[in-house]
């Protein structure tokens, strides 16, 4: 298989997304000109991402949007279920726990992680808390895949460490920290931030453009 | 003012962040290059993005790591203080009232809202929960630049445009809808599942290439 750019990757989910949005809309036929300009990437660089997988469309006729949008699916590996754990119980946590969007993509909440006492045993949506010491346990009967990582940043990378080591392969990181990727795992982190940053750029300029008219 | 690409601004917040991870560990010089190749894009495209703006670095020496930094945090707006609300007091609210890095970049907590009398009046994080009806006499007084909506789905385009209309200038969006810019506002959407789209790709290449090894 040939190597895939990263932001080859990220281009994919964007596509998907606009995709999905057509499908909503009821749009039956998309050209990779719309993609990219929903996208803000050139036509050229659609088709580019596009061609990693195959041959998609009909020159001069574009895409079937249903098509193209299950193909992305199967691409990304969202057509099978994939076996989620949340790592760290706080508010956050609970709050993606009951995030109505996950099992949209059959991410399924299968387990859920604290290291406090008074956490331990209770349930959130349907799952019991259980203790961090039992998760090379858990990981290995309940065949977690990918965790999503809401511990305090000093726990975060001992964390991320623990889970690879106990098998699971994709971990979320939400902690406001940049960990290393262990051995064996992808890590993909969340950042509240950038989206604030973009934000300021946003305002700041709009601004600095009322004051000079 | 030129007009900016949203993809540029995009890549400005990574540079700003790869600039703060280099800065964190002391190194005092970068390129082009060592950005791209941090970024994912060609040096090309870095050296195009950083020239919408003006002339920084010296051809063949590169650039200070803090002199980038500082510059891009003046170009993102991020050397002066926003008054930042979040709308929405549900788990997800309380989670990024305590969010410790919105501090570190001069994002202030000035204000929280909710519908919920069981939840006005409360503090979080110094914070005293405001009733949402109290959003236009607040928005004025309190000079709240930002607002972190985090309704449910189905109240999020009415929040979003009350926001608006009292004078919030970005919202970031964390509901899980596509939601429209009202007039005047800015709004960058916050999803956990573009990450979760990517791991699954690569969790699901990985297992394909242990199965064909």
């Amino acid at each position: 298989m040939a190597s895939i750019p990263t932001a080859t990757v990220s281009r994919l989910v964007t596509y998907l997304r606009i995709l999905s949005q057509l499908d909503e809309a009821e749009v039956t036929r998309t050209s990779s000109e719309h993609l990219a300009g929903e996208a803000h990437v050139s036509a050229f660089q659609v088709r580019k991402d596009l061609a990693y997988f195959g041959k998609f469309g009909t020159r001069g006729a574009g895409y079937s949007v249903q098509t193209l949008r299950q193909e992305l699916m199967r691409i990304l590996g969202l057509t099978r279920p994939w076996n989620v754990a949340i790592v760290g119980m706080g508010r956050l946590g609970e709050a993606l726990a009951v995030y109505p969007n996950l099992a949209r993509y059959d991410f399924q909440l299968t387990s859920a992680f604290d290291v406090d006492p008074a956490k331990v045993g209770r349930e959130v949506n349907g799952v019991r808390i259980r203790h961090a010491d039992e998760i090379p346990a858990a990981v290995s009967d309940l065949k977690i895949d990918i965790a999503l990582l809401t511990v305090p940043s000093e726990a975060a990378q001992d964390a991320a460490n623990a889970l690879a080591a106990a098998g699971v392969t994709g971990i979320l990181n939400f902690a406001p920290t940049v960990i290393d990727a262990p051995p064996g795992a992808y890590v993909e982190p969340v950042d509240f931030l950038a989206g604030l940053k973009r934000l300021s750029f946003y305002i700041q300029r709009s601004k600095a453009k009322e004051a000079t008219t």
